[in-house]
């Protein structure tokens, strides 16, 4: 981490145009919040610039066009690009070479491996598996009977796939997650409650990835799918049956109860719960917290418990922060009525009428 | 899954009583959701026969009784335990012969074993650990020393029990779940949060499943108790010091915080919170998402945050919903009522009266 | 556990002062809740007598000044010190004595190890790791390439720390925990949603507790910090690059989204969930199930989704309760006033007035 590069060098290296001194020299390549004196920072718009200004960076990438004031810059056409070489420029990633099969992986005779597999020390890989090209396996990881692992995948240190998982091309599952446990289905006979038969497995499509310490069910006789391009973030619940549709989106601590079915590019953040046999149309979005309990038509976003048409929702949320003025005029209109009826009555008296229907009384006070 | 099979052999097989042609093949058996025109499916009840009316399965069982039309069928008098038997014939079990103590498995001396136990390649068994008869232990998990494991128990790859853990007969353990962890339980003196004592443990009854990735912590002196009968789903959280009753269902991202103690069969839907030192009363039922803060009385059915008895609940959930409406009725009604306020004192000061109590200031606006 | 001890040698032993009759035969220490007649309980409080009355105790430990009546009792300074001390003698501690580096160990040769580091059988340590002074890696733990780690730190079953993550001195990390798994950032091209750069690590101050299944991601170009001091439950998320200040305690399945900053001192109880890019400020308190959409300023409690300060929040949800009746008298009022409205039109076009401004229609019926 002691390497030191000048502005001049960097501006060439990313094939971006330096405007500021080419000798100025910076040791390292951090995002503003973090950047001290030493580090080139980025701002990929301009609704940057006030952090950045604030902040002690002595360099910034910038996109072509956006000139910041104060500070040496260099435009480029990817800023994101450009500063993603510079950070493993200054700290190298950790070399993780083509590893090979390692003599202290369990694995069975009956695996079939493709090509270029990796498959790292202490890694148990069970009968009649099948692994292809350019895949890893990481230590601890454990792949029980059957399994089926695409191409170019990564299985993460400590991942558990159950017995006869399928897995596509491009697939990422991280460490601790677990995919194909048994389904949470039980017939209570007799004060028993008697598991539900787990025949099924787990089917993930291609370019899927899964986060630590999710889980998936396996469906009760067939599969519980999730569809090609879907990615899952930490600590997700998937169960039992679901088939979760392509180009999903599904953020931290969701819990999707079993049988449910989610339509493409559908967008959950974090800690939304879906009850169990609910359908989410195409590009649902969901926001945070949000608890399903019943089909969503396709193409909305949906807020809060129960989930509702998400500006429906805003209004109810912000009329909920006038609920307690709310009472205290709804108190004293009632008080006021009630003293209007009393001399209505006096009034009415003198016309024979006793109109009002009956006196309100005061349930919520 | 190149199988084949008549109509004719399948009832047989199943013991059941075919309408339709003996001689049609199917080649796989799947839920109506799933099933192509290949594939034998089961409706264990009418209420499904439009949906099975909508795919295009090729047949169908049954329950004795019931007739689906335009379709072949297959009645039989338990059709789960007959299409159970369909899916393994179509996809056998992948075989989990009995493995025996494999020379991979990392097991102290002191470890005492009964008859049948298998533990796998890769599984770690600590000193002075006791195995009952029939139970196995699956790649990856890690018995500390001390624990008391049943018989016929299940402990799944990579689950960790931390040491004197006590498991009962018949149990499921699945991969990634963690028991016996330390309590959170801090004081906190100059600043500093000091842990709390952490020298109990866990204690699991008899026919208890325990899902992916779920925590119990120990006691602080002594256990955590999860009563038998009990089955936990996915990513559940049991706090230190609770004691869970018998045959209790409790479902993914249940949350029960410190010292908290149930009845028998409560049930809690997924993602609900129970604060510390609570008692939840037998046979109560939790809805999902509910945060419960206080005891709950046995027999009820509670919902929401707080939790509150679900009718209750679900009538101010549902007038939560007519909240912006209620408001601008509201609005409406104080408009009006000033004006009848006005004009009663332009007609009461004839009377020489000011008889309204102060006018009415909109708050909520 | 057969183990029998008279309550004079306890007084003695814990330096206590007893009230009762020392040759009394205890065979166990327990909590109130669990004790027997057997058994020696503690009470740190008085508020405890009553639950210690009904219990079938055979003793009580309690703080000097306290007089429990009907039952022995030994008064102590340090109330709990003295039960610890009596747990464990009752059911000493499962020993762990120094372990060595475990011949059964995956460790890379370039790993640097302090002076008494245990490594257990089946840990996996990758290259160029440094573990300090008097650490413990557990079986099943895998140390990831790069990392370094402090001293006297314990890396509990199967926790995994992937590359370059940073633990300080006295961090305790337990068992599932995942550190430095990639950030949850796509950018969506075309249909397809690219994942972020993913360079950064997780950098955890000194006595930090991690607990089991928690998922803390590393930063997209630098760092995810967790402060020193900080105290982790089990199964909560912390997204990437995340800044956690100094001794924060964050309760069970928490969930804090990428980018998110928090002071000093914070709490969070157990299912908040916070959105990214949000700070909370110095010694804020955020009530259980809690949802953060917007920066929380310091010394504050909040509660709610969305949070607000506690107070307000308290009478909103107060209030709520009271919806059903509320919107009854809005609808009673407005029939009382249609009725009014009526008469005073129709007394009013005796003056000609037609004054009040439309009838109210019900929007919320």
């Amino acid at each position: 981490m002691s390497k030191e590069l000048k502005l001049g060098e960097i501006a060439r290296l990313v094939g971006g145009r330096l405007v500021g001194d080419p000798a100025l020299c910076v040791k390292g390549a951090a995002i503003i919040r973090d950047a001290t004196s030493d580090d080139i920072t980025l701002a990929d718009r301009a609704t940057l610039f006030d952090e950045l200004s604030a902040s002690s960076a002595a360099a910034v990438i910038v996109p072509d066009g956006l000139q910041p004031s104060g500070i040496a810059y260099i435009q480029v056409r990817d800023v994101r690009a450009a500063f993603a070489e510079l950070v493993m420029l200054f700290r190298p990633h950790t070399l993780r070479e083509a590893q090979g099969i390692s003599p202290f992986a369990r694995i069975e005779s009956s695996t079939v491996l493709g090509e270029n597999v990796n498959i790292h020390a202490g890694a148990t890989v069970g009968a009649d598996v099948v692994i292809g090209d350019g895949s890893t396996i990481h230590a601890g990881a454990v792949i029980l009977a059957g399994c089926r692992i695409g191409r170019n995948v990564t299985i993460f240190p400590n991942a558990v796939l159950y017995e006869n998982t399928i897995v596509g091309d491009r697939c990422r599952v991280h460490a601790g997650a677990v995919i194909g446990a048994f389904g949470f289905g039980y017939e209570t006979k007799d004060g028993q409650h008697l598991l539900s038969a787990q025949l099924g497995y787990v089917e993930i499509g291609d370019d899927v990835d899964i986060g630590a310490c999710t889980t998936i069910d396996r469906g009760t006789y067939g599969a519980t799918i999730v569809g090609s391009g879907t990615k899952i973030d930490n600590q997700v619940m998937i169960g039992h049956n679901c088939r979760i549709g392509k180009g999903n989106i599904i953020c931290s601590q969701v819990g999707i109860a079993g049988s449910c079915t989610t339509g493409d590019y559908v967008v959950m953040a974090g800690q939304v719960g879906i009850r169990d046999h609910v359908h989410v149309g195409d590009r649902v979005n969901i926001g945070a917290k949000s608890g399903v309990g019943a089909d969503l038509a396709a193409g909305e976003t949906y807020l809060g418990v129960p989930a509702l048409p998400s500006r429906t929702q805003m209004q109810i949320m912000f009329t909920q922060q006038k609920l307690p003025a709310m009472r205290k005029e709804l108190k004293q209109l009632l008080r006021i009525v009630e003293q209007m009826q009393l001399r209505n009555e006096d009034g009415g008296s003198q016309q024979g009428e006793t109109s009002v229907p009956g006196s309100v009384q005061s349930e919520a006070a």
